[in-house]
């Protein structure tokens, strides 16, 4: 049975294997409303009409696949407090196959499952359920995470928003627009979120805490599944360090302001800042020089900065601390240094109800099914701070993730869609 | 008198003051082969056509315009020796006004003197004179410096030319033939090289030379122009780092291998062991995380090292140290580094004959220029192993340079053009 599930979970990621592939970088670029990330959203519109869901994208950008229930009325009212199972389809730059994709196309084959109980009698529902897709997710175009569920929660002022910036220079509200959307209805939408009673997100892990030794048999394996409990709460911050755009060749070194020393050393920093607070993440994935010449000492360099830890407060002490130490290193060079916060996130624990029924259900399948804190950031999370929320993972042998070689093996894939089949039916 | 010539050059770069300019770097981003750096050839070709001359492109895309000695044959062998002036119009990104556009202008400007002298019977020349463009001088497209003047020399082999790529992955080869230059025909050039007698190239100064103490008078302003000594050897090599890319949020600090972190502290090892070598410079402006999200450790880092010193084998100790020392950094944070050179030339000294006639002539109409050494790389530089050449450079009050702050004063830039009418009218 496992392998029909594998199958179908594996066809549906089959046939959008080659839709985005980044040739520089390996792995997946699938920015958000690129012509990668569009082919994605008109693949899963067809595979959502072609099993009879009724499609619609509101004002956020979020697509909804609508399984109404049998004979019921197909709006709001009808709709109040549905169960809703979803995820994402962009990407970090090479990003991996899996991380979004995953939640997706396992959602469209547990709705296989779950039809198939309901065309047998063998499920009756209390209520209707929607797949639903959110842009942005990685913030990888337009700088802020969960961008889509922002939105929707009121969590980000829709003028900010729509105000932010890709590396082209191109407004969210430009692209937006550019994508049918309406600027001005953008933002907290009251009669989705009363849609939304329980939100259920399957991912692929993004770490190693199924395999950490903690979880794994004699043999070195870990679960196939586990069941989401806490997420770390993080932010992104820009650093930029500003000084004497020169010529490599003629200026003295003892005449240089040059930001690249400055923003050199703070990386340096952030690591020796991150490594000494216990459960503390410090991370620069992405620093961009201006003018970025070979032969030219750099006037500016931008870097960003990726805090979490499970203690707000702490992210916020380890960000001033690097921030204190950036603006001295700065100081030193002759150079200044400007700190601007893109976005922040609490620590989210999970709905205790909602994570004992998904624990309950997903261990009938998976009996050593472990409850898993991560790092990562998910639109389940910030959807948390407005209606029950929870989410299931997928083992990840590597651990490996936003990275080409994040990998999931298909039996692992083909138990989360039977998992997850398993715990929404037992929410219906 | 002066008037008229800074109208003339300021009027011709004025007509050019619109194209290229970049939003985001400020000042010029005039890569060679793009819309910007197209539309100024264009304009050259006009400019040169306008007065009479006659213009070829080369078969490396060098743009030549010939004033022919008054009734003899417009061919090859009536070309042979001829005088030569020019420089080029590409920029680095983010660049000036003045850094190549300035040494055409003049060149045009100075024709025109000359051509006025000559109707007039005050010049009778003896061989004939051409007015070139060089493509790619800064290298900012496909990485290596005076490309056009390489491939002319003999300096790079046509085939390692052919495959350099720009950022988005096009090779040389295509966007030449794109431009509609035959790669076959692309190399070193014996007909070319013989019709460059003497090669002259006028350019802003890019340092602090002619405003030094040395050279300054009492109200603490140095003299307009400077006659080219000697160009510092220099050279660029990409360091590439590589190691292990995952999720910022769910990878432990102790469990990375960050080649962020190997390439931070490698910039940093770039200044101090630029610092302690007299004479020295090296430079990093240019660094790529890939894949470069914020949410993921990068999984490689390539930076591009610009060394220069006097003596050439202090470069190459230099660079050596430098490798060292990133080999060491990568292998503790369990990365990896392979150095690539990507160009390098050795320090010049210009043609000791022609040096002396450029002073002699400018100094009738500046009397304190002096000589000066320079850390810049030229196409005169280039040039100069094969044929004698030379430099005038216009003084630039701040010596900044490959930035928008470039800057050249228009009774400087009068000064320039006169003075290399004068040089030139001495050597036809």
């Amino acid at each position: 049975m496992n392998n029909v599930h594998s199958q179908r979970v594996n066809s549906l990621l089959g046939a959008i294997e080659d839709i985005g592939r980044d040739a520089k970088r390996g792995g997946y670029s699938r920015p958000v409303y690129s012509a990668a990330e569009n082919t994605l959203r008109e693949w899963f519109i067809a595979e959502a009409t072609g099993r009879s869901l009724e499609v619609s994208t509101d004002a956020n950008g979020i697509i909804w696949a609508w399984w109404d229930l049998p004979g019921s009325a197909k709006n709001a009212a009808s709709r109040r407090g549905a169960l809703v199972t979803g995820s994402h389809l962009d990407s970090v730059p090479g990003g991996g196959a899996f991380d979004g994709p995953l939640g997706v196309a396992s959602a469209l084959a547990a709705y296989d499952q779950l039809a198939a109980r309901e065309a047998s009698g063998e499920l009756v529902r209390n209520r209707a359920m929607a797949i639903t897709v959110f842009p942005e997710e990685e913030g990888s175009r337009f700088g802020v995470a969960c961008l889509g569920s922002r939105l929707l929660t009121g969590a980000i002022d829709p003028v900010r928003a729509l105000n932010l910036r890709d590396e082209q220079g191109n407004t969210f509200a430009e692209v937006a627009t550019a994508h049918g959307l309406d600027p001005a209805r953008m933002g907290r939408d009251e009669t989705a979120l009363a849609q939304i009673g329980d939100f259920i997100e399957l991912h692929v892990e993004q770490g190693k805490g199924l395999n950490s030794e903690e979880h794994t048999d004699h043999a070195g394996r870990g679960p196939a599944i586990a069941v989401g409990d806490t997420i770390l709460g993080h932010g992104r911050w820009r650093l930029s360090f500003s000084g004497q755009g020169n010529h490599a060749g003629t200026t003295l070194m003892a005449d240089r302001s040059d930001p690249m020393i400055a923003a050199a050393q703070t990386i340096v920093a952030v690591r020796s800042i991150g490594s000494a607070q216990d459960n503390a993440r410090a991370t620069v994935g992405r620093l961009e020089p201006v003018p970025g010449g070979t032969n030219v000492i750099a006037s500016r360099v931008d870097l960003w900065l990726d805090v979490r830890h499970p203690e707000d407060a702490v992210t916020a002490m380890l960000v001033e601390k690097i921030h204190g130490q950036a603006q001295k290193l700065a100081a030193f060079e002759g150079c200044t240094v400007h700190l601007t916060e893109e976005s922040f996130s609490n620590t989210v624990h999970f709905d205790a109800g909602l994570t004992r029924s998904l624990a309950q259900s997903v261990r009938r399948l998976v009996p050593g099914a472990p409850l898993l804190p991560t790092g990562a950031g998910h639109d389940a999370g910030v959807l948390a701070a407005l209606v029950p929320s929870g989410m299931l993972y997928v083992r990840n042998p590597s651990g490996i993730s936003h990275s080409p070689q994040e990998y999931v093996e298909d039996d692992d894939a083909s138990a989360g869609v039977v998992a997850l089949a398993d715990a929404l039916e037992d929410l219906l």
